[in-house]
């Protein structure tokens, strides 16, 4: 005898959520939030440099909120403890399911808190407040959680898609320059995988953009916002589509590994993406122009575009390997075949790159 | 200025998966798993009483499986730790998003490779094969997923539906008697809060349960996963209905707590359901016979009835504050009018009932 029961899971209805753009909005931003989050409890993540910064004290005003400082700030403390931490604090201050958690600082921050909120009590909303170019371009926008194992990046994670997302751009003001210069890669990567204007935009200026000028930084988190926004809408669960945003991310993820975190996470993105740049030229799938010209970009972003040699080209194969896209234990490396154009193998937009022209390129980064 | 972009998140599709209750269906399961799921990678999680019991051998032959072994079993394995484990296991073995978890065992083992499945590099599939009564009647359907955290229980958790279940309830023959009778009381519970009928049944065939039959374990296997997945269709975020699940649960999760895991799971529900009978009858929302049914199935049960005496009542308000489904700091309570007809209040099935009247029936219980 074989008794049979089908569970049917029915279709979650379509959401959506606002990403609102400004500059010098922290500071009335709390009422706003209590009127479209009234009858939440509210608990805020933030890290040590965004409250030596005063962004914290600017939001919260006199407001007696419980709150989270991670320290010390920086990618070595996105891991699982940290989250660990953070749910604890959430139970030691008896918050339940009600509770609204508000994600206020740049991409370790908005993951962190993300993924917190997402598992705490099988799941609780969270608002993102980035505060750096890189969270402001992209972690903040498209739901994508996780926190690193002591193995590798973002071993933890989830979908879990934001309330909301408020950007002030005023916050850049205080971001250090290495900080900034190295978050407006993920900016970069979005032109060249999805838009040429853009990219034609962020080359004439760049100038302006490195002033931190307000006009042009809300057109900057703006234009990011729409591309993310308009890949993430298509393809929410990264099926297949979305993987056009780890452009220079599968080799860049290894080498932000490698260097024990020694480069930030666009940095180490500069370099997979020149090492991408590099594979579609040995494939022959796009000419030199288009490189030389994202090159100059970012030599002018003073990031780095050679591995730096301390970094053994052993470990950097072993890393790729664990890579989260990983199918078959080898990745898939996102290609373009021109600045704005992602090239597509098999209606596949993440594509097998076979391991001895990885490693060639990897000798020759 | 402030600028403004919305993000849609579409809806997701309606899926189904399917529950296979057998007896002895264990030894020619694989085969049928590569079949349904061939294109995964495969990771088991099981704890050392299931490979006492002979179980793992049997599932997976001579085939070389990457597995990890929950040691100790039981709830007190049941927390963060084992699962950054688990985790930090599929690393090494160098699994990536392609890979299916099988969960063979209780519901400790069911609970966290759910929730190691659902964060693993953002989440990858599991199948349930449940090997104890509580797990077949109840955790190993419905999507929840949760580990304890060093403050409470399901302090970490997401729903992450199973992509199958399927039952052997030969695996109960070898389940040592205290956690057979203990599992049975979800069964009890479900009875209680939907179906009269399926009370009469248990009432009537108890003995015949309790000598471990399969036609009737394969009929009270059935019975739960209809009446449970009912309820999961019906509301499978758990906003309202599904609430009804928790009969019992909200003073048995504190009981089960203050136990230090003395008590399993089932006993401490015993104790909350026989809690829940005795605040209706405070709250005059039922008559004393359903509640003197309910005990004289426990009894025979040979489950718990009343709260141990090394119990603190102190404790336990403290800890029912910590329930997860805490709104306001104090938990809602699912209360029934008679065997199979829950309560409702506003439209609500999880009610207030004032923290003086629980303290009354804790200082009776």
């Amino acid at each position: 005898m074989m008794l049979e029961q089908e569970i049917k899971i029915p279709a979650s209805p379509a959401a959506s959520y606002r990403i609102k753009i400004g500059t010098d909005i922290l500071g009335s931003l709390w009422p706003q939030i209590e009127a479209d989050f009234g009858k939440y409890s509210k608990f805020v993540v933030t890290d040590e440099n965004v409250v030596s910064a005063g962004h914290l004290k600017k939001l919260l005003g006199q407001r007696d909120v419980p709150t989270f400082v991670i320290s010390p700030a920086g990618e070595t403390s996105k891991n699982i403890d940290t989250a660990i931490s953070i749910i604890e604090t959430m139970e030691q201050a008896y918050l339940g399911r009600d509770t609204l958690v508000v994600a206020l600082g740049g991409g370790m921050v908005g993951d962190i808190a993300g993924f917190a909120a997402a598992v705490f009590k099988r799941g609780v909303p969270v608002i993102q407040i980035p505060t750096t170019t890189v969270a402001q371009a992209d972690s903040s926008v498209g739901g994508k959680t996780g926190v690193d194992s002591s193995l590798s990046k973002n071993a933890f994670g989830v979908f879990w898609h934001p309330a909301a997302v408020y950007i002030d751009v005023a916050t850049l003001a205080t971001l250090d320059d290495r900080q900034f210069r190295a978050g407006l890669v993920e900016s970069v990567k979005h032109a060249i995988v999805a838009d040429s204007e853009y990219f034609d935009f962020l080359e004439s200026n760049l100038d302006t953009v490195l002033e931190r000028k307000p006009d042009v930084l809300e057109k900057v988190a703006h234009w990011n916002c729409k591309i993310k926004g308009n890949i993430v809408e298509t393809d929410p669960g990264e099926q297949n589509f979305r993987r056009i945003l780890n452009y220079g991310h599968t080799i860049g993820h290894a080498v932000e590994a490698a260097s024990g975190f020694g480069l930030l996470h666009g940095e180490a993105v500069a370099i997979g993406i020149i090492a991408a740049g590099l594979i579609e030229i040995e494939l022959q799938l796009a000419g030199p122009g288009g490189l030389e010209r994202i090159r100059r970009i970012l030599e002018k972003l003073n990031v780095p575009v050679t591995l730096p040699d301390d970094l053994a080209d052993k470990d950097l194969i072993d890393l790729i390997k664990r890579d989260k896209k990983a199918v078959n234990k080898w990745p898939r490396f996102v290609l373009i075949t021109e600045i704005g154009k992602v090239y597509r193998r098999n209606e596949q937009y993440a594509v097998e790159v076979a391991p001895d022209v990885v490693e060639k390129i990897l000798d020759r980064l």
